[in-house]
């Protein structure tokens, strides 16, 4: 009769956990154009991970799992998403071609491969690349919105208020603080593990009208559509440890693979786009093997694991060796970041090199619920329908998320001289 | 587009601030059909006063006052209302008799009489007490509602979420501490300075759901119907006030005029409804002249000012003086309570005398946003159109809280032998 947060909350349990084909992140079209364009035939497994110790398969049903990702089977691009993908000019006019346009036209999702076990999923999605990467981040959201669908059925009406005014609350926290700090901005990177579809949206158009200019846009490439925000976003791990396998035959071959895949980022997108993120196999190998030319043309460095106070002070040594002014460089912090810390790094590293932050789970899923840390990764690659599966590796700035069967890792270790021993539990 | 409390804060931005005749207190019917039938020649003249510091004409238009108090003359009662009324047995069968509800039947709101003046509103209500009584609580919610919503309007979507986001916050910790004493109970006696008519039958509903056997019910009549909870209140300080008043002719007369009052009640309602208000002349007054009779009697006394710790101490001597027990009987604590001095007054009297609340401001309207102290009192009475007008006046146990003339007050202190010093700031 009077439910205080309606429109909210009759969303979360009842609405659409994902949306239409863009309710993903801006990357999966960067990436995408580029897996179109140069490995159109590379095949790939991803699989879900739950890092948590969750029975997730006893927070979601396995029925209803399979009824969503088949609902987001029989999504299609609309006109209107093709003419928002074509018509993206951010990052340079016309960054998105015809012939991705005519790909996405035509775009149908893989197949998947679920079942339950011991309360765990085993979720899969086999296929081509440049169709099976289109899974990861709506699966993901889709694990995690019905978990939260889930958790507010089995709630009393003034206990859901409660969870939203919650949110709420914290996000005004948020606002406060960040208000504080005027010159401070950054990106919603929440997608995949996101409380639900309705709440990032809330979170998105609450942050664009209260902290303009601050607040700079959103990975989440409908959201960044529907409320006309940026959409943010450049490359992932998975584009390293795809081409890093499928030239995994001799080490040489292993080790000069990342930089072959910065090379071709390069000429695809140029200076736009060129945010490295520099961790897959430890940044410690990254900055041996990033060139002074490389430094000198991208835009900066993404960190995404192990310290990032350390990982700042490394990147500003870099530059300064190569005798670049690092406030003409970006410094994108991304791993897992709540408000203190994004304020720690800010005070650290301000006035110093810009910086700027990819604020994930803490800001789309703060709402005094437990978010799920999971991940969806891709296991496997081969060059082609006819060439032998690799198993992929991560390693990561912290050996906790590193990702790959063990004998993969150790080699993966030798060959790029990985040394890190820094080790701490995901969060989120 | 995905406004967090769509239902909640369109209510409050564009919905009414006060509803039907019943959202009312409860007591304006107990007190009614008394004065309906025993008093139907008085009239009074009611006005509001502002304890505040607010510039309340600053903050409320007199046009929109204006225009919202001709909308409440327009109300009549709707055959549910009636029903609803008849209907009573909570405190008896038929405790609403016939005559009053044909009194109902044909009600009109009397005139009311509006002006600004240097940042204050003047508000008077002349008439027969038997109609004017009606004004008193709709007409408090009205300026209370209309403040809020001005308030409301001149903010952010993002800041009014956060408003609302707060006040639920607030409940919910109220609620929490509440279950930690689960023989606790209180009522709702916010209709008069609540935040806004949707936030209180928020509030009501929300603690009917989550506290049952603790939430009694509520003073507010109309959400009582609506949310199935106990219409809640016997009588107000008016009561007391106006036949002093028209009593006043002598020393003898006035002083007697409060044990009439109690006296009569007791005719009309007998046991349910014998909760006796102390504080009105003085509470040293009250525990002299309610007689031992009457201590045997009534169900129990209501605190509304002064000390509320001490005047606990003082029923329990009185009760025991007296020879009784005081487990059998109820004090009802009522002045301006906030979840602190619940507790403490809890812990300090359960288990040695019947305890229970009357939350008012601190229930109804505590969303992070400052409420403002107003009260409409009857100012003035005559027993009928050809008698002079006589003015009222109001001790209580606080002297801050004291109401009439200098004169009128003096002599009430020295006939009530008044002498009590306690002051405190009313806060709400």
């Amino acid at each position: 009769m009077c439910m205080a947060q309606r429109g909210l909350i009759e969303e979360i349990l009842d609405g659409p956990v994902v949306g239409g084909m863009l309710d993903d992140d801006f990357y999966t079209e960067t990436m995408g154009q580029f897996v179109h364009e140069r490995h159109p035939d590379v095949e790939v497994v991803l699989g879900l991970k739950n890092r948590s110790k969750e029975r997730l398969a006893e927070s979601v049903g396995e029925n209803e799992l399979g009824d969503e990702l088949t609902r987001l089977q029989a999504r299609r691009f609309t006109r209107t998403e093709l003419h928002y993908v074509l018509g993206t000019d951010e990052y340079g006019d016309r960054m998105f071609r015809t012939p991705y346009i005519r790909h996405l036209e035509a775009f149908q999702m893989t197949p998947f491969d679920l079942s339950a076990r011991d309360g765990q999923f085993h979720l899969q999605f086999p296929g081509q690349w440049k169709f099976a990467m289109r899974w990861e981040v709506p699966a993901l959201a889709t694990i995690n919105g019905l978990r939260t669908r889930n958790r507010l059925r089995g709630m009393s009406s003034g206990e859901r208020d409660l969870v939203i005014a919650t949110g709420i609350t914290r996000l005004w926290e948020k606002i406060r603080t960040i208000r504080k700090y005027p010159k401070l901005t950054f990106t919603d990177f929440g997608t995949r593990r996101r409380f639900h579809r309705a709440w990032q949206r809330y979170v998105v158009k609450t942050l664009r009208d209260e902290l303009p200019g601050q607040f700079l846009g959103t990975s989440n490439t409908e959201a960044a559509m529907d409320f006309g925000v940026m959409p943010m976003g450049t490359n992932a791990h998975q584009l390293y440890m795809v081409i890093a396998a499928i030239l995994s035959a001799t080490d040489e071959s292993l080790v000069a693979s990342h930089n072959l895949v910065l090379r071709e980022w390069w000429n695809l997108y140029g200076w736009t786009l060129s945010i490295a993120l520099t961790d897959t196999f430890g940044s410690d190998f990254f900055f041996r093997d990033f060139t002074a030319k490389q430094a000198e043309e991208w835009k900066g460095l993404r960190q995404d694991s192990g310290d990032p106070v350390a990982f700042g002070h490394k990147a500003l040594a870099f530059y300064r060796k190569h005798g670049i002014n690092p406030m003409d460089k970006l410094l994108i912090f991304s791993d897992g970041l709540d408000m203190e810390m994004i304020v720690r790094l800010w005070l650290e590293f301000e006035g110093q090199i810009k910086v700027s932050f990819g604020w994930g789970t803490l800001l789309t899923n703060d709402l005094g619920l437990s978010a799920i840390s999971i991940v969806i990764k891709v296991l496997a690659a081969r060059l082609n329908a006819d060439s032998p599966w690799v198993g992929t590796v991560k390693l990561s700035d912290n050996i906790e998320k590193a990702m790959g069967s063990a004998e993969d890792i150790e080699r993966y270790k030798r060959v790029f001289q990985y040394l890190t021993t820094y080790a701490a539990e995901c969060r989120v």
